[in-house]
């Protein structure tokens, strides 16, 4: 693979940013890739594990003479950072950002935006229940979709350049409208997400059932719960306050449903309830299929001989 | 190991007994292991796979002469299983059960047990998405727990005879008493499996997502649901039938949790969620230090170089 920018800069040194580097190094698609994190002590990590070839003290630092300019903050601290850097920005260089919201970010970011920079704001669909600089690894985005998100009058140059990275770091690639971005991601990811941090919380609040008995008996089902719960908490608080409706819309659908199941429990309908769960498997089969899971039992955590 | 039982039956040939029977000849535990299915495509299957010593076409006929009978039925079938088999029950013989509820087995299987066999329900917390006579395998149950739940009065020597055959399948083994075992497992397991199963179904409803969306995009959280929604749909009705009251306890209270999260997303209260996320990644942490996950990024599923 040849290079696609010759100077990127990664503004947030987490997950995605760390992943972002050493998939990007493993290929050859940048040339100098610089990076930035606000705390003193993410930049010291960054600096003493190699991530980035130059890690700078200030964002405007790191931007300065980038193609490509990355914002992985979370959603919340977008505005801000894009502040700092704006005036910084070298003219035609791309900026992009990593975001789980997309209409909130646009909107953040659209006014401060220099005329002759390109903003393709990007959500790659990756990423574990670990965070910071430490946590990322080349092969996060392999075969993971990222989703591409052109405002209105996008340069279309500057959309295919960065659809060409996002394949180069192993990932599949749509291009997607805002709002439907929003939607879909409320019904894939943020209700889930908000639904399994409720249980988890509600477990941990049962005065009957000890915290000892919830976790050694996790296996029956509630740890894989737990995992998405385990995620960062303020990029998932970002990403509820800023996509609001969209995940209001669906957990309210989601309770009438819930609601729904529990009066038939109540009632003693167990044709209902067998019939609401040979639906829900074929779903299970459909992503399997699509090579978004694993086929192997219980995710393949239990090792055969 | 030495055998701990010259004969077993089990009742009910899906994940749970085949796996019994892969790890009970693997360790050396069982003399002669006998097997009943109703269907007769499931006893087909047995015979072909060589799942048990010998398949009989009928319950009694396998219990017969047995030291160990394990019910290995949904819930639900218990109590006309426990008909067809209680004349031919040997004296003596140990009988058990594996099912995901307590008190509603015991009270369907008390009333027609004769009474020189000794009842020892267990519950062991282990099991895959898959289900059906060719989905066991002998290491389902290592470092898992099983539950061993005798009522009151129960034979000591055959509590703890029943206990060795669990942890010579490489079981963890802890007793308790049926009521809060049902209590236990509605936190851990059926309402967390209620929850995905809503969920999944949620997303299946969507007409503005379509179903390739949601499948596509199911890599950002949702797929981790789609798992155990994908369960057995007549064992899951089973178990929310027969556990009802602890059930609807725990949903109550998860959908009074889940609109404080409502709620505050709404008000745009960012510090409440953020202290709400942070509460719930410590009990993700006490899981894998418990040894009942793995700490591998996204269950393990990735790959690294």
């Amino acid at each position: 693979m040849s290079v696609i920018y010759d100077r990127v800069a990664l503004i947030g040194l987490g997950l995605i940013a760390s992943s972002m580097f050493w998939a990007m190094k493993r290929a050859g698609l940048a040339g100098e890739v610089t990076g930035f994190a606000r705390s003193a002590e993410t930049r010291k990590i960054a600096r003493d594990i190699g991530l980035c070839d130059r890690v700078c003290d200030s964002a405007a630092e790191a931007v300065e003479g980038a193609d490509l300019v990355v914002l992985c903050v979370p959603v919340g601290a977008m505005e801000s950072v894009m502040r700092d850097i704006a005036p910084a920005l070298k003219p035609v260089a791309t900026l992009s950002d990593v975001g789980s919201v997309k209409r909130a970010v646009i909107e953040a970011i659209t006014p401060l935006l220099p005329k002759d920079v390109h903003f393709v704001p990007a959500h790659p669909l990756a990423g574990t229940e670990h965070s910071g600089p430490k946590s990322g690894f080349a092969e996060l985005f392999e075969n993971r979709w990222t989703l591409i998100v052109p405002p209105e009058g996008c340069d279309r140059t500057a959309v295919e350049r960065l659809t060409k990275l996002w394949q180069g770091m192993g990932a599949l690639t749509d291009e997607m409208e805002a709002e439907h971005h929003d939607l879909v991601l409320a019904v894939t990811s943020h209700a889930p997400h908000l639904i399994a941090y409720t249980m988890v919380g509600v477990a941990d609040d049962l005065r009957r059932v000890t915290d000892t008995e919830v976790i050694k008996y996790s296996a029956a089902g509630f740890r894989d719960f737990t995992r998405i719960a385990a995620s960062d908490p303020t990029m998932w608080r970002d990403v509820f306050l800023n996509n609001r409706e969209a995940t209001l819309e669906i957990l309210g659908r989601f309770t009438e449903e819930l609601f729904d199941l529990q009066r038939a429990i109540r009632a003693g309908d167990g044709d209902h309830l067998h019939a609401y769960f040979t639906r829900t498997r074929a779903i299970r089969r459909g992503i399997i299929e699509a090579g978004q899971d694993t086929d192997a039992p219980d995710f393949g955590r239990i090792k055969h001989d």
